[in-house]
């Protein structure tokens, strides 16, 4: 790419950019977007319009918003783990900006002014443009200069160090606050108990449950609740609950008709076989609420069965206390170590329920499974994916598919399928990566959501850094660099062929950046995408108020494929931070924007903050390949005073041990200072516990008044309580 | 060695046994001997006779009696830490018993009837003999005669899994009976906890501790015991301690001379000046009397200075139920990690008092480098000795010392000399060992007596597999193997140069197996160094009772050397099993009376068994070892089903993984299952609190019924209590 190419294509995304935002000032002050552009504040009960003058608020109020809104306001509205996403990308925009600000003013001027190169081959793949006057491929080998950029070096480490040092103390800060705060948090009085052993002959596991958490805790013991096979209870209440839905759907359409067509209104039909095409046409209001009183009493006689004969070797268990349960969490129970194994209890919403039952050697197995796909994944992903795109050319296709061949015989068609199809399908491996890995951690047997996500986090950050950055940068040059190999065998180590081709891609990448934050933000900024789905669902679909409310509610901030795609940014601008230093704005303004920009997510679960050491840990593994890299490329350079970056990257393992050591357990484990917290009342335990129900398995047609009632019948009944 | 010198070498051993077993027989029937002979019923208060037929007991009764005393007998007497040893024997045993009725009837007859083999260079250094012909060494190349050595290399790995497997679990119930006894043992109801933060302003560090654990332990909390420098108030008691000794030493042998000599009896006399050799000449009763007194006033001043002004980061916590302890041990107190930490407190007479308030970062950094120090004294170890060595030659000596050179200029002496300094300096070395591993596992900062032995018995551990067994092994042959390298390169790995040189060397381990039980044993059964030394100081040295029964009192089983010593043999045994199977028995007998003899023994520290999952790994690894050297050399004899034997190694690490993962933290940490057991009566918690003070700390002259008003008095005056 050259420079003029370069110009054009951040150009192209710039006005882009500019045409999202002028559609974003339009769009957003048009009353009826108010629920796509202002969620959080209608969910909380809040007026849309405030800190505006009444009607003609400014659009960009958002920024001031951002800006003044404190980091309480942010765990007030969407909890710790999303304050802990913001300390992340503040974190890194001021790795960026203290970066910048010192190696901008100094490293360009002393590459621009280096005069004596004229026939580099290491930047920009063969062409020598301005671009490359102002980085270090600029710079002569053995030239002293190269003290400017090895010092940069070491002054980008320590301000990692300096920054990174001071997020972990602070999320563990906001860690402590959330958890010593005296709300009464369900999943702090909870533990999860896994692989009990069989229950001796004459007791029922909940009594085995009982009797053995009673014995050790007289005291705070409250009740347990064992972990059942739900499955096919799920699957009835799935059906109620559609019906419900459709039933009121069904009434919504009525109550319209009356209005708008004669005054009786028409009733609303529909087809009882497949898709609703299909079968004989019946009346929706009293069919469907024939098939809700069936299932209702299905899903009674199913109930009684799951609570009582359905238990398995898993169970929850609640104390009257924190610090009994936080302390609980954290202690070996059983002799042998891999029966009643303990842990802290995820947030009700976010336990796995499938996977709590799972064996102690069972999750191993899986998880070393586990493991070896990802491996295999990351490695060989080319594999599958040349494997279909040689399966799906449009002749295979043809002969598997005989009755698409009409339709592809027409030239323009085929013409586009025939240069399309492989980059379809890598894009849609790509699409469907993030929810393979997902899958594939809640194979493992993890017992929580966010954990799960967390691990899927991490292989997808392992999958786009080896694929995007060292795939794309060694595999484009790998070719030239065997010729290399060849001629100078000196240069046969990885590290030297990452240091090698990392300069020729500088480009590519400033340009990757660019058109991440420019294009990327500005249709999440702009929301036009999620504008045009809730107004085709507002016309077309939706009927009831609540199926309205879910054609805006926005997503959570799906962590699981967000927090990689920005380690990946990152770990690009750091590596890049020294080479091209001109990298360094366009990452800040990425996270600049970032961090103004996400506040409309509400994350599905909450963590206390435990994705930090996760993103912690990745941040120092990109610096130390940074560190690492650049070694190699003072080493190219020829620089006699290379070795003294050797001491970096052994620097930043000390530090990554010293963190672990200092903070990592308690991001495991609640400490007992932090639970001993008073309460500001005497926590409902009932409510605790009930908590912890699955909707399944909850009683149905229960008001409020009878709730305690019915929960002792559930107890006189059932085994559950 | 050829096989008239192996057979010379083992009579004479045996003749060397047979000789002490009588001197034993002898010895121990004379009643001025029990005390040696029968310490630990004379400790019990039992009759040392009993068991035999009045004066004439059978001196083999011990035999009757080590096989007919049960396990529970030996925890009563010896406790868990014994046991323990006692279950490693007899698995030991158990594995090579069960090994050789295999092994013995079926290898022996298969290598002993090949007769093809005439010209094997691969066993016993040169001469073929008739040793030879019972090992696998007789077997001919690509036999199909190894498919038995193959099979039997099956069976020993999984007779080691089963028994291994069986005494872990075994250990595990050994341990849980004895932390769910219902006695009160302190150190069950008691915390250490260590890096506590400097106290904030205004607060000693007593009451930083108290609020702290009060806080979150507001029911079970009892007390703490802030931990003291007592470098010197030790000092001042340990001389207080030694006057005592003295005053009682010279009131006995006033008595003594009244007795003896004239009827007012002569005072004794000694002198104040270096060693009792120079000064003035005093009357040693009045003289010592004079300095208890100044002593007793020196120690309550500085015990007051001590507990007032000495306290330091460290804390032993007092909680008034084992649950409460057991289950606060194992948790995060702190949000940051490296503050608070905390542990199960060890028993009071093994506290390390110094280590305690060591930082946890000087802990690490100390570690790494007693690792580094120890690995450079396992592999380069020769090098000290050669330069001591250099420098120990009579030249230099002579050099060094002017005033030896009369001595050493007689002739004999010069030649006794000369021909062994470098023997000595090696035998010097090798004893100080010990001593000095134990004293570089203290320095880690290990805060316990035993775990320092356990740590101290690793090292040593491999220091002697490595030298003794891999070095001499390897290195005999190393020079051999590389001309072998020479010739043939494909043998250039240190698994075959073992599989090479081990049958090479398997009379001389036959050798040092059986010596190590004969003459050891034997020396050690007859236990006539100790009754040499214990009638030596009984005649001239002893005075008083205490002194008596000082010089007769059995030391400790001294764990930190024998536990090496024995994986060493099983390791030498294990690995030669299948190679020369004659090994065997003589394994079995070393381990069959070292479970016989071993019972006069009592340990001085307890650890509930926390020896065993140590033990258990390098049982692992010894296999691990094993079974390496056997696929080596089935490789050599060019078997081609050689590979068959890889999964045995991955097997080994999936036990291994399985073991640790079943029963190891329930040796780190008290299960709560266990610990919630019921007491046979409340603890007295002040009794269990005072059994900690440091005797050096405790207030003199205080008589038992004073005891609580003391105690109360020590918390009125100081912040100690």
């Amino acid at each position: 790419m050259d420079f003029a190419s370069f110009l054009t294509s951040l150009a192209t995304s710039f006005i882009l950019f500019v045409v999202l935002m002028l559609l974003f000032t339009w769009l957003s002050r048009k009353p009826g977007n108010k629920e796509v552009y202002y969620p959080n504040r209608i969910l909380r009960g809040l007026d849309p319009w405030e800190g505006g003058s009444g009607r003609t608020r400014n659009p960009f109020a958002w920024i001031r918003e951002a800006l003044s809104s404190s980091e309480q306001d942010v765990i007030a509205m969407s909890g710790v783990d999303t304050a802990v996403y913001f300390v992340f990308l503040s974190t890194v925009l001021g790795i960026l900006v203290l970066s910048g600000v010192v190696l901008l003013p100094v490293l360009l001027p002393v590459a621009a002014t280096d005069n004596v190169m004229k026939s580099s081959n290491n930047t920009s793949k063969g062409t020598f443009n301005d671009l490359d006057k102002l980085s270090m491929g600029h710079i002569e080998e053995k030239s002293p200069r190269s003290w400017a950029f090895l010092i940069a070096t070491y002054w980008v480490s320590f301000v990692v160090y300096y920054l990174l040092w001071k997020a972990y103390n602070h999320v563990s800060d906001l860690r402590a606050a959330a958890l010593m705060s005296p709300e009464v948090r369900p999943e702090q009085f909870t533990i999860l108990v896994r692989d009990i052993p069989p229950p001796p002959e004459g007791k029922t596991r909940k009594e085995q449950v009982d009797s053995y958490f009673k014995a050790i805790y007289p005291d705070t013991y409250y009740k347990s609740m064992v972990v059942t096979n739900n499955k096919k209870v799920n699957k009835i209440w799935e059906e109620l609950e559609g019906y419900k839905k459709k039933l009121a759907h069904a009434e919504a359409v009525y109550a319209e008709s009356k209005k708008t067509g004669k005054p009786e209104g028409t009733k609303p039909t529909n087809k009882t076989g497949f898709l609703g095409l299909l079968g004989e046409k019946v009346d929706s209001i009293e069919y469907y609420n024939q098939k809700i009183n069936e299932s209702v009493s299905k899903l009674e006689a199913e109930q009684k069965v799951t609570l009582g004969e359905k238990q398995q070797a898993s169970a929850l268990v609640f104390f009257t206390s924190r610090v009994a349960a936080g302390s609980a969490a954290q202690s070996l129970h059983a002799r042998l170590v891999d029966t009643w194994t303990v842990m802290d209890a995820p947030e009700a919403r976010q336990l796995i329920w499938p996977n709590l039952p799972k064996n102690f050697y069972e999750r191993q197995i899986r998880q070393i499974l586990v493991y070896v796909i990802v491996t295999l994944t990351i490695f060989f992903y080319m594999i599958p994916i040349g494997l279909v795109s040689a399966v799906t050319t449009l002749t295979n296709l043809k002969k598997i598919l005989p009755f698409i061949k009409p339709i592809v015989n027409i030239v323009a068609i085929k013409t586009v399928l025939e240069a399309y199809l492989p980059q379809i399908a890598l894009i849609i491996f790509l699409a469907l990566l993030p929810k393979f890995l997902l899958f594939l951690s809640k194979e493992e047997g993890i017992p929580s959501e966010s954990h799960a996500q967390r691990a899927a986090s991490g292989k997808y950050f392992y999958f786009s850094v080896f694929n995007v950055f060292i795939g794309f940068t060694v595999g484009g040059t790998l070719f030239d660099s065997f010729k290399e190999i060849e001629k100078d065998p000196k240069l046969d180590t990885i590290v030297d062929i990452l240091a090698t081709s990392l300069p020729a891609n500088a480009t590519f990448f400033l340009t990757f950046v660019a058109l991440k934050f420019f294009v990327g933000y500005g249709l999440e900024l702009s929301r036009l995408v999620p504008l045009i789905i809730y107004h085709l669902k507002r016309k077309y679909l939706c009927k009831t108020e609540d199926e309205r409310k879910a054609a805006w509610t926005p997503g959570d901030l799906s962590l699981a494929t967000r927090v990689p795609s920005d380690l990946l940014v990152i770990t690009i601008v750091l590596c890049y931070s020294i080479i091209a230093p001109i990298i360094i704005p366009f990452g800040a303004l990425y996270f600049a924007i970032g961090w103004l920009a996400l506040k409309v997510y509400v994350p599905s679960y909450e963590s206390y903050g435990k994705m930090w050491p996760h993103i912690h840990s990745r941040l120092v593994a990109a610096l130390v390949l940074f560190q690492v890299t650049m070694f190699g490329y003072f080493g190219i350079k020829k620089f006699y005073y290379t070795p003294l970056i050797l001491p970096l990257p052994i620097l930043s393992l000390i530090f990554a041990f010293i963190c672990s050591k200092k903070f990592y357990r308690f991001f495991q484990a609640t400490a007992l200072e932090v639970a001993c917290r008073e309460l500001k009342e005497t926590p409902n335990m009932e409510q605790v516990f009930r908590s912890y129900i699955p909707p399944s398995l909850n009683a149905e047609k229960v008001d409020e008044d009878q709730f305690e009632d019915a929960a002792s019948q559930v107890s006189r009944s059932q085994s559950f309580v």
